[in-house]
């Protein structure tokens, strides 16, 4: 089912599977059935790409594991009002870029970069589910929980740990080694490594005696009725 | 690989796209490949859809772009328990009908309606990952950021903004212009239009207190332990 | 597109679906097209698979329905740091099993086991973009509602009612009859039936006094200011 795309002839392109033409396909690449892989997308030796993926204007490293469904390279979630009140949107298009040796969870979508390239980098783990938006650049070995929320142009170091479902606004920036429990609001920079959680996120002590504070308070307050 | 569909010969059906019977695509549509047009679906005029997208008992206006991995059309999640304490579904038969200029992000799913058919109104601009659920009806010029939940039978007015995994409780109304924070949770009808935000929601300057008050009053009652 | 498939004659595959070799479909199967059904897989009696839906690594019971783009069987999310500090990957080699008269909405994905193959009671209904892990054991007659997240290993009686968008922690026991309110976060086991809610969930009185008590403190504090 491809023409024109480059495809190294250990590579093996399941039944069902789309290559575009100027795709480049390294060697031992698996491309799982119902996958697309678009236009002058490129992919590294030995990467393993389930069913029903979707890969465009994006690289992907070595060793990497893609898993079903996932969508990579799509257009990110920019607009703006123009001076006749109209929603236009803003260009996008940039690119994904993906390094060596990550796995992206099923069903995960990760846009391209609009004013950046959006980055994940090596050894990053993404579970299913998870929405990386444009301009999103992340460090190497980070882990990242199912249904987690990257919100546009966001930064994470290095070693970041983010629990399932964890959202982190737009344009803020979280310092390597940071770790987040799970389902915390992130609406500021993290500049020290530590443990954070709530909503909005705290030092995870402070958002354990918030919890136990507001239990209490409660507790009190109704007895008193 | 398709029959018995009305396809305008300026559409474009790329490879390993699957048109159905009945289908409409209208002058200069782009169907990706892997994508589903289902039976009597129809698209309008210069509506890009793109790979491995579903659509399924909708009709989709002119000029829209629906993103790789996006689910319309199928049945929404309606059941009742009978005489016997079994589950049974509800009849799901309507559609879901999408205005003119709309933008689906990539894996976001909208159920098709039950007692009412589920609209997205002209110029909205919905996020990646987004769940919209039945009979759920959108007005126009809304923007509705990744990971939003909007459960059955709600109701938007124009120029809502939802901001990153708001979350509308079934059978709400949004008034026209209410703008929520990022991870709001809206569980009663919003009346007036402004800024909302919080869990549940309120106006945003009462979220804010609550969080600040909240935050002093754990301080202060760990100091005196 | 079949070979060394045993497709029941009654079943139906649609244009553009993948059967890989050694899956079983039985009686009135229907797979829609696009829909990928990896190796060994099994499908009961009477089930219905829609457009662009991945099974893989998984049985299926009959008379189920699953929705437009789930994905059922993929790897779980696990890894451990060796001792070169590395991350790699915890064999993911076991099941997921899908009872009788399942329902799974849109772009849903449920893991394959680990340690215990991940169960899906008979009954039991799931909702659109629900993320369900590896080794997650679900009872009989279960409602998950939309955009929920089961972590790891977690574990739910029968008749447990998940609203939309709630959370639950890796390894954490809900008993039976346990009914969440929707965006509810469950971090401990939950050993008696009845309604609970909140970030952290509580009983729902408490969350419904807590949520009060911190309006009105929040109120009374910004008044005296």
């Amino acid at each position: 089912m491809h023409r024109a795309a480059s495809v190294d002839p250990t590579a093996v392109v399941e039944a069902g599977a789309v290559v575009h033409s100027g795709a480049v396909l390294g060697k031992e690449v698996v491309v799982g059935s119902g996958t697309v892989i678009g236009p002058s997308v490129s992919v590294g030796h030995s990467t393993r790409i389930g069913y029903n993926v979707v890969l465009s204007n994006c690289s992907v490293g070595e060793f990497c594991t893609i898993h079903n469904g996932a969508c990579v390279g799509q257009d990110g979630f920019g607009f703006f009002v123009d001076e006749d009140g109209q929603i236009k949107k803003k260009p996008q298009v940039l690119y994904a870029r993906i390094g060596d040796n990550v796995e992206i969870g099923a069903n995960t979508c990760i846009d391209r970069g609009s004013w950046r390239d959006t980055l994940i980098g090596d050894d990053t783990k993404i579970d299913n589910l998870v929405q990386i938006g444009h301009n999103v650049v992340i460090g190497k070995c980070c882990m990242i929980c199912g249904q987690v929320g990257i919100a546009g142009s966001a930064t994470l170091g290095d070693y970041v740990t983010l629990g399932g479902r964890v959202a982190i606004r737009d344009h803020v920036s979280i310092a390597s080694k940071v770790r987040l429990a799970a389902n915390s609001l992130v609406t500021k920079d993290i500049q020290k490594p530590g443990d954070y959680g709530g909503f909005p996120a705290v030092p995870i002590n402070e958002w354990r005696r918030q919890t136990v504070n507001l239990r209490l308070f409660s507790k009190k307050h109704s007895s008193r009725r």
